[in-house]
């Protein structure tokens, strides 16, 4: 594995990440403890970004970052230590200041949970501002 | 603060728990990352069920324990680090496999977070049963 | 518990703080993960220095941030979901640059991890500073 | 990538990862947060383990499961958000009941944390065994 492949890859829907189930996602239930499937998906966005240009740190240069403003997640199946998961994204609305995403995290044939995530770029204060042409362009394309 | 205290209390609402934001709640944005509010909320709802006398522990013995299902949250406001918040929770529906309950976290007059959250309890295979009537009853009582 | 309770409290040793072990602590072999020892030894240092009127975000203000540089940790015993552990913190030697604390988590009379941590005051590039007389002061006397 | 380089690589001193860090990773004060550095190194020491033909699942089923019983650690320089890091781990000395393994973390030539972890399996009581020979030899001829 390089850096380059260390960040999934783009696809026709969107963009596709696989992850390892680690000791430190899991509880004493012996399953995955559900605020980690967020993290997962956080990652998942990152680097669907990423492969679009877009980064965290150039974001962030410019005293701006994203925020997750409303989330709906159905947990569907458990995870279990060793798994390794497919974490799906894709855009499904791009708004003026708001990106509606949809992701899911997978293993095999088996959805173990599917979110829709709505993010936006806020400033050093909180405040969403509109989002930059070159990062609606870059998801609007990106599905 | 002794081993009483720590847990919060009971109100004619359901339950309060008052929760200190940490280094490892905040993000390089220099916010709480969103995934923890989530931990928040689930340290709530175990003291919840802790004071209606319903321990994690004591259902593990039983080969059993709580599982979110659903989860539909707004992000707010941002929370900061040293900020002291506020964790409510109140029983919205007692089904016979499943639990809804209301969460918001607060910080002063100020609603930073608000979610809907499903919760059943499964076995050591990750499947829902029916609720035992002791946690039944204690919810429905408990709001 | 009211905000005040929340932080624990000084004592002649250096400071005491009673946490609880949630879900979110645990991994799946059923006992609490080893990196989250560090969480609650560093709510222990954060709720220390806030008693001695040493805020992060104070700190953030003027643009530095502790942060640990070495640590050496005794795992002696495990801790389990719906434990309440008390987090011991004392200022074991306070140097121009550097803080040695030493932390343990307790579980009644059992000692479950012990711990050595030095700290330093780092500006925004990462560089470590001659800690402030108020920090220095505050720590020699809380001992 | 595809499941098998996600696990990293075995190499003539023992095991190297590739890990990004993500939002989760970070703190307030920008960088990574001091915890997440064990994280990196529990994910190392879990797909060396792996690569050796040792999976947590299997030691599950049998009861056991590996614990950390003493950690230094030094904290050299910061990462931050979108970093890429390699996790080098290494066995130090492998004991009868105890395994000393040599971790550290880098970015290009930058080791920025460094440190020296002993673990020991534990049955379902904690209580540490002797290690499983296939475990031993594993780890003996892995550095």
């Amino acid at each position: 594995m390089d850096e380059k492949t260390l960040s999934g890859r783009l696809t026709d829907a969107g963009h596709e990440l696989l992850q390892r189930v680690y000791f430190e996602d899991t509880d004493f239930s012996g399953r995955v403890y559900h605020a980690r499937y967020l993290h997962f998906m956080e990652r998942g966005r990152s680097d669907f970004l990423r492969l679009l240009g877009i980064r965290h740190n150039g974001l962030a240069a410019e005293g701006c970052a994203f925020a997750v403003r409303h989330m709906t997640i159905d947990f569907l199946k458990p995870a279990s230590i060793d798994d390794v998961v497919m974490v799906r994204t894709s855009t499904e609305h791009v708004g003026g200041a708001r990106i509606v995403l949809r992701q899911e995290i997978a293993r095999d044939d088996d959805i173990l949970a599917s979110a829709l995530v709505t993010v936006a770029l806020v400033d050093a204060r909180g405040r969403a501002g509109r989002l930059p042409d070159r990062v609606r362009n870059a998801l609007a394309g990106g599905h």
